[in-house]
């Protein structure tokens, strides 16, 4: 197998050349190094680059050579958001504050060390994972634009072919946001699904672990390999590892679609919702069966996420608020954390209990649909400093617009994927979302995979 | 079965009676309604008399002399604490501010109806559960004393033997502490054992529901029929019902008991200390293994459990704090919900935080014991009125001191019980307390059983 031809196949079919001598790891590790050393000057995707990358190909190629494949990403070259601690590799979180982060490992690197991976190095992300732009990351797509945030950096890696795949995390759309306006796979699994051991907090209750893919086939991989109870982790949940293989060609058929027609298709772009509206449809035309619905309590969504989120996060950066460290911090960033000490525990407790009400109108959709899908954001990407945009007669931040249609599956912990399903008339890709039923991926996998193999997309590499 | 002696029989062997027709439920609950009457103008433990009292012990006559037996409480009086809601009794939650409850009834009292218990009527509560004081109310066992809260009605009305058993509330120890003041028997299984649906909510995160009872094997019994899964309540655990009637025999022999020595021992009353620590001495002397250890960080609970439950009942509270309600509310409860709205998120936060790491702290403390025992409070019943006491030194209010060491488990949520070990010099009961690993209530009981045969007690009726 070629090298220049790897980085266009899935996880699966390179691992398997690997595992046959068909390829070297060490080529495609080269590969990898000469286009981040080619293109990431003007991209910035990586805050590091792993010193030992070629050793450890080396080393996995001498291994495979011998037989001794370590699993199912031997030899597989991936990148790492910065906010999953590394022992080999300095963490910062995206901050330049004097703060140290400790040299241990959680449940998710080790993993995927564990599956064969290669670290190729740590991704850029948007400081402390509180904010949609990731500075000073450029979209691949169009370097005048952002590439969303936070794990702007493993969106840009993922689709500028810098790695195979990269991990990201996502409190209120963090994976999937990246994703749509980088124009590549990005899931969040359910609530404790994947466990987040090791990854820098933002707000406990809405953090989730999850990668970002090339493909679908490749997001299934990584959630079998991540996935499955981790005991150093609060929120995870006992449940056994995934098996989502058989989902990627279940088909269309029998399958219920629900469509959210509040809250998930306002203020949005036009080219944004003919293009999802395109992919439903073809959905229908697949025969899976689109069920329309509204649950109004949406509307109240947006006070309750921020005030959870600015709560949680004041309370983990609480330490460094008071040693004055803050000050440090990005000028955005820092506006947040200082703002969140205002929050009122009562408020606090009162979007908890918004969200378990939230959590109880959407039971009964579930019983009727096996995924809910729509837009993953109502824009593609906006150009770097822009700061507010004007969508269906509505003014609002960008940071506000983003988000918008993601947060409500971190409200509700359910799994949810962005894929592209278009691209708009600047060539900027559109991102589809399909959200499940807890701890219902194979629903979600199943359903990207059909629109993944229905709409033509492009890589800009 | 004479009526005079069944009420100091255990609630089987009452029940039992009642199946064979030995003894009248009719002349059992007229006893308890005299006795209330002649009595409970003194002691003021009923807010409200079901007015159908007669008519459910006339049924439940007719039931059993049909062969038709509800259950193991058939015929059986009982008293409610006014936080559990009643469909066919006023419920107040000890308030007289004009705030409607529903006429709905949750798990546990429908498990009591179900199981065939007579319920007499609704017992007096501090307001909403928030003071350990239950005014106007007395201890039977000294009238100018107060009988603990916040389920002090509870207490009274099984000390002085208005009813064979009360359901009470435990957020910070008001079931424990009435029933210590009272000389009662008062259980609060693990977080989650019992169902709380029904119940007016103080502080979600740290409500417990549980019986005080006269004798352990009748709390054992309650439990046994409360417990099991509510899917009404959030906090439910998915456990089958307890069966823990094998535990009250099963001796001292190889059971390990541990004394936490740092806390749990701190500014006691010396009557208090003595009588815990010959307590401890007789399981010694029965062959239990006695470990001593220390946790410091139990020093930091009280801001920890005070951040939580100011936050959470203001948070219940906050649409009516917002209509103006609360002016309603007595001096002290409105002290503390108004207060309660200056509890940041992130001190919130902190405090959960604190709870985790104590948690922690804990489970290596019960791989090496069964219990933890020691003292329920470190005073017994103080005057009313009183509102400040000097113990060791230490001058603080009577709130804080009745909690000191009931509190931490609510904030685990391990199961914990209290019943009397003694008497001090003016006769008041001295309340023992033992608490046990999470879903371990059968070494609670099992513990409290060998106590109870060894330590001379006595009612006040």
């Amino acid at each position: 197998m070629r090298v220049e031809d790897a980085m266009h196949q899935p996880i699966r079919e390179v691992a398997e050349a690997i595992r046959t001598g068909a390829l070297s790891p060490v080529e495609l590790t080269t590969a990898y190094l000469d286009r981040i050393a080619q293109k990431d000057k003007d991209l910035h995707a990586f805050v590091h680059i792993a010193s030992d990358a070629l050793d450890q190909a080396k080393l996995l190629e001498a291994a495979a050579r011998e037989g001794r494949i370590a699993g199912p990403l031997h030899g597989i070259p991936l990148a790492i958001k910065d906010n999953y601690l590394t022992a080999d590799m300095p963490t910062r979180a995206g901050t330049e504050a004097t703060i140290e982060f400790a040299n241990a490992e959680g449940a998710a690197v080790r993993k995927l060390r564990e599956a064969g991976a290669i670290l190729l190095g740590k991704t850029r992300m948007h400081e402390f994972a509180w904010g949609m732009e990731t500075p000073p990351a450029r979209n691949p797509f169009d370097t005048d634009r952002v590439p969303g945030g936070s794990s702007g950096g493993s969106g840009i890696a993922v689709a500028a072919g810098f790695a195979m795949a990269a991990l990201g995390s996502d409190t209120g759309g963090s994976i999937r946001i990246p994703a749509s306006l980088c124009g590549t796979v990005g899931i969040k699994p359910t609530f404790g699904r994947i466990g987040r051991s090791g990854i820098v907090p933002h707000s406990w209750s809405l953090d989730h672990a999850g990668p970002l893919t090339r493909t679908v086939a490749d997001a299934a991989l990584l959630v079998d390999i991540m996935s499955g109870y981790d005991p150093a982790d609060a929120g995870s949940a006992n449940e056994p590892p995934t098996d989502l293989q058989p989902a990627l060609t279940a088909g269309a058929s029998g399958l219920r679609v629900g469509v959210c027609r509040n809250h998930f298709f306002e203020a949005l772009d036009d080219e944004v919702a003919a293009s999802v509206e395109t992919t439903i449809s073809s959905l229908a035309a697949q025969s899976a069966e689109v069920v329309e619905f509204e649950v109004p309590e949406l509307a109240y969504g947006l006070g309750a996420i921020f005030a959870i989120e600015l709560a949680s996060s004041t309370s983990y950066h609480l330490h460094h608020l008071m040693a004055g460290r803050t000050s440090a911090y990005q000028k955005d960033v820092r506006l947040l954390v200082e703002m969140g000490r205002f929050v009122t525990a009562s408020d606090y407790l009162q979007a908890e209990r918004y969200r378990t009400m939230l959590a109880e109108k959407f039971l009964p959709v579930f019983a009727d649909v096996d995924v809910v899908v729509g837009p993953t954001m109502p824009l593609t990407a906006w150009r770097s400093g822009q700061r507010e945009v004007e969508l269906g007669g509505k003014r609002e931040s960008v940071l506000e617009t983003s988000w918008r249609f993601t947060y409500p599956w971190n409200l509700l912990g359910l799994p949810a994927i962005s894929l592209p399903c278009g691209y708009d008339r600047n060539g900027l890709p559109i991102g589809f979302q399909i959200a499940g039923a807890a701890f219902d991926e194979a629903s979600v996998i199943r359903t990207a995979a059909i629109v993944e193999r229905t709409v033509k997309t492009h890589h800009c590499f």
